[in-house]
């Protein structure tokens, strides 16, 4: 587990997106984010007051977390001054990046001397169970998707956002690097061990109120061939009692896979829910969200209007319009 | 790859069932056993000659493989005395124990002195590729269970030994410890982290001739909530051909999960055919293997009979019939 807040690090990113776990930070948990460090030349901003370290020190920030990808997930040496200077006064740090905090030496030994934490969300950090399928009191909701990066984990944040303004109890939980950084917690999955990856989304949703949902981030596709063990291991650990299909509709083939189509949203719905039936007999296909980035507005919503006729199923693009009706479909079951 | 032939160590084995990892070796590799090595009070005898190491490695062999399990998995002092001698005897030493060869400091030491190797084969020797679900040439089948446990390693030695029979080009590729130690090669997929798991499965069954077949060992169960991604990965990394369906038809419950029924065979057929059409849309299912040890032979003839008409697939036992029909499925093909 992170310390919240964050002082969210920059660095000298080249572009915005090259920032985009901080802006994910900033948009999803403000009260995360008492603000940036941007060293020179640094090409994005969020908005956030820039701080020394010092003032962040003094706002509160307890975690400075590299909120920025550079060429090669290298941690460099400009980058590296900061680091050690973010130990000495007091900062622990979090970073996704490939390479690992814990391998840099230099950091290693000044984060012992100053009694910090070196927190690197790519490896996890627990010694996860073999999973035991036993049911869980709570709620569960899984976001599936047709393909990865179709927005399964902006689906299930909006999600989250919708239900607390609605009342309802709900927890984000994370399962890749960036949610991770978001929230301060969870499972690094495709990182963990074959052999624990359900186990691990066991202990990431263990038991809670009847009432509490836990809203679970998905991770690649039943029909992606790269990482679907992955998605296999989140429905049968997870044992949901609802799922989201997640689809982005302008993609010419799969993530990475040039010669693999898409699944129609129809064969991802029965696939992921006799599947996850084995764990859940209860489960229950409950909506859809579609990634509209790529459509203009009139599209966008002719072809969520075609969506939810075709499916009988709520069907939002959650950044355009929020995640209301998705949160409203999870209250009614 | 772990050089053969091998010097079967049985140690103080506490019954025949504990040496059954050696059992394998002899039964399936017979070629690779030159000798047994038994400690005092060993109740395993594998009816191979007893040797001392320097008999052992007179007569050829080139590795001490632990065949043993003992309880917790653990390396003796009783054992050590023996896994030194065998290294400075000129042995390497391979294992598939919990407790690694790796992390005793003394095995460490005499085996670098001597210029020996230590194979942990729990452990990936390799870094492997994340899967890029490119056809490859040459031909693959999958055994694929209801449950874990039901002989999906047991059909396919059997199967490879029947294709040989037949004239049929023919690989066993292991995916777990005990067909690793068998073969001397493979991939232990429960130990692989879930990004690479389906890109390991691609790296072990490689481009191939038109005509050769890799048998891949199965692990796990779609319907297993705890190892299904694994069994994912080996259907999508492996993009099999042709399918066999494992089962064991007195199991009351899924292994280590007393909540869970088996599936039926039909909804095995049906879940992992559709998979499989993902990675390779020509692949059939074939035939059934049953594992009918804990019934009678009219019994297991009557219920082999039963399958066979109501799946309309070829239907054995490989222990009491041997896998000819099964290779006459895939030559068929």
């Amino acid at each position: 587990m992170i310390e919240t807040p964050y002082l969210l690090f920059l660095g000298d990113a080249p572009d915005p997106l090259a920032a985009k776990v901080a802006q994910g930070i900033k948009d999803w948990r403000p009260e995360n984010a008492v603000g940036q460090y941007r060293m020179e030349g640094c090409k994005a901003d969020l908005k956030l007051t820039d701080m020394t370290l010092a003032e962040a020190r003094d706002a509160g920030a307890k975690t400075l977390v590299i909120g920025v990808a550079n060429r090669g997930g290298v941690i460099s040496q400009a980058w590296k001054k900061v680091l050690v200077a973010a130990l000495e006064e007091g900062f622990d740090l979090a970073s996704g990046l490939h390479n690992l905090l814990r391998d840099e030496p230099d950091l290693v030994a000044v984060a012992e001397a100053c009694g910090r934490k070196l927190h690197d969300v790519r490896i996890p950090s627990v010694k996860y169970p073999i999973a035991n399928g036993e049911k869980r009191s709570g709620k569960r909701v899984l976001a599936v998707g047709t393909d990865c990066s179709v927005g399964k984990m902006y689906t299930a944040l909006a999600l989250d956002t919708a239900m607390r303004e609605r009342g309802m109890k709900s927890t984000f939980r994370a399962t890749g690097q960036t949610g991770i950084l978001i929230t301060g917690e969870g499972v690094p999955l495709d990182a963990v061990i074959a052999d624990f990856m359900a186990g691990s989304i066991e202990y990431l949703t263990p038991d809670n109120d009847a009432d509490h949902w836990d809203i679970i981030e998905g991770q690649g596709s039943l029909f992606h061939v790269s990482y679907s063990g992955v998605t296999m291991a989140l429905i049968h650990g997870g044992q949901p009692d609802a799922l989201i299909l997640c689809h982005e509709p302008t993609r010419e083939h799969m993530r990475g896979l040039p010669g693999y189509r898409l699944p129609s949203l129809e064969a991802v719905r029965d696939m992921a829910l006799e599947l996850a039936k084995v764990a859940n007999p209860g489960c229950k296909v409950v909506g859809v969200s579609i990634n509209t980035q790529h459509l203009g507005e009139e599209e966008a919503v002719a072809y969520m209007a075609e969506v939810e006729a075709r499916l009988g199923l709520p069907t939002v693009d959650p950044f355009r319009q929020g995640a209301a009706r998705l949160a409203d479909a999870l209250a009614a079951l």
